[in-house]
């Protein structure tokens, strides 16, 4: 008896989620079982076992009557959590070093582009100007990480590291080494004013979305050594209200911003985002899925599943992430 | 009897290097010590038993006839080791957490930009388009850094963190952990050979003049996943080849630099450099000096020499660092 079926859906046009390299990658891993490209009209229905998915089309898992768990192939679930239909079996996210490896490089990154005035530095080089402004020691300044799950707690980390004072905030209570950590609604406001360079790394969720606006940017530090405060967002673009982040960049509120994500992916042609000289924007490339790594990583959970254990980093649907 | 007197010399037109804030510093942590800005027409030069010097003028030092030690108050020696006429009492270094920190922010900022395309997304950003490309994990990235001593161990350190592999050369045998180390002129190839990003952290002596040119670029990896390999200059100007570092970008040999020294600062407006799609300009602002933490550390030094200690961090003049 052969085992039941991986399926893959797989919805995007990125170059990193070519549907063919995902197989290949899954097959070396998968062993005997069979791992199938989806749509595919010869499959029997089921024969599914288990789905690997990203962005999969609302309705599509319920073809499956025998599915036993889903595996999302990214950090984040709110694509999948919008589907009414999902079936009822273990949601899992991934959770490798790999993601909090490249999500913690593109942190510190911006961070540091911002501490170290790179937006200034670039424009002195187009005009050909040399006059390095003053450089406070990185312990002068503190990053506010909203968001404490696996991906906050590395990137405070390394951000400790360097000698940022680093604060956080999350929904419910965490404890992360050396961050003075605040929690819920009501420690909300003395997290943002203590902040100077706002990194989110929020999941979406009812509760979060539009969370980055202007009533949260007007609380963070007014006496910020970078001039005015800076905005980092590597969560989801439902967080962020862009006509807020473009008015207070106007306006002085914020100092400056990198965003990774958008209301609208790929980012419009007409948002005033790509242009606005105080905005840096990246494709929604802070941390890329490796195909080795994740194959890996639900071959091992699958395997785990089928010896009795229980599936780890199981999505709580109630809270939504 | 009061203290012998510190003299301050500092010859820069630089932001950083204000005298009279210097001057304000020194006097605050020298208790009953004079601080004597220089020139000074109305001191005995007799009186100063110290100088603390920044790019002083070749033969001013040599004005003091009970001079005991001198203080050089930024990290390279170079300046004050092309006087001749230096007189022959103990130069310090000044080696401080703050300008180390300092330096592993530049280092691993201009790494992290290359590896994560920087160079790229902020064209793709100026065309509006939205293509993000392949991105190789850190740990498929190897930098290398030329001069292993408190700055580059403190950067490789940060830079393991992330997951690059990190190998080192300098003059003579070195241990840093986690790092492979190699060491002296036989060496040299099977170092670049490996290297991906190449880190120059090199003090500035005779037989380091020069050495970041064509023959060096030409042997580092040839088969970067980065595409051509990566120079990142934060030692001294007059380590680089100017224009081998041009010709290799347009050639293809190198596929990035970051400069933060050059040959002639401030870099002059005719540099092709401020222009070159492929450089990133900075105006030696890499590891400014913080006029707290170096003057704590000068009158520490100081009466730890009264109280009959050796000095710390003594140049060693036949090396020249």
């Amino acid at each position: 008896m052969t085992k039941g079926a991986l399926a893959l859906l797989i919805n995007s046009r990125s170059q990193n989620w070519l549907p063919e390299r995902w197989k290949a990658r899954f097959e070396a891993v998968c062993g005997e079982r069979p791992v199938v490209l989806l749509p595919n009209a010869e499959l029997d229905p089921a024969e599914v076992h288990y789905a690997a998915v990203w962005k999969p089309v609302p309705g599509d898992l319920k073809a499956f009557p025998n599915l036993r768990a889903i595996f999302n192939l990214g950090a984040g679930v709110d694509a999948l959590m919008a589907d009414e239909s999902l079936p009822d079996v273990p949601l899992v996210r991934v959770a490798v070093p790999d993601l909090t490896g490249r999500m913690t490089e593109y942190v510190v990154l911006h961070v540091l582009m911002h501490h170290r005035q790179e937006l200034y530095l670039r424009q002195s080089q187009r005009e050909k100007t040399w006059e390095p402004k003053y450089q406070w020691p990185a312990s002068a300044v503190t990053v506010g990480i909203m968001g404490l799950g696996t991906l906050g707690a590395d990137a405070a980390d390394v951000l400790r590291r360097f000698g940022f004072r680093v604060v956080g905030w999350s929904r419910s209570p965490r404890s992360v080494d050396g961050v003075e950590s605040f929690h819920g609604a009501g420690q909300m406001d003395a997290f943002l004013r203590a902040t100077d360079i706002l990194v989110s790394l929020l999941p979406l969720t009812p509760q979060t979305h539009g969370i980055l606006n202007r009533e949260v940017f007007a609380k963070l530090n007014r006496n910020s050594p970078l001039g005015a405060p800076v905005l980092i967002n590597a969560g989801r673009g439902g967080l962020q209200n862009e006509d807020d982040i473009l008015a207070c960049l106007d306006d002085g509120t914020l100092g400056a911003a990198s965003l990774d994500v958008f209301v609208e992916e790929p980012l419009p042609a007409a948002s005033r985002l790509w242009s606005h000289p105080k905005v840096i924007v990246t494709p929604h490339n802070a941390a890329d899925t490796d195909a080795d790594a994740i194959s890996a990583y639900v071959a091992e959970q699958i395997a785990r599943f089928e010896a009795g254990a229980a599936l780890e980093n199981v999505v709580d649907r109630a809270r939504g992430y």
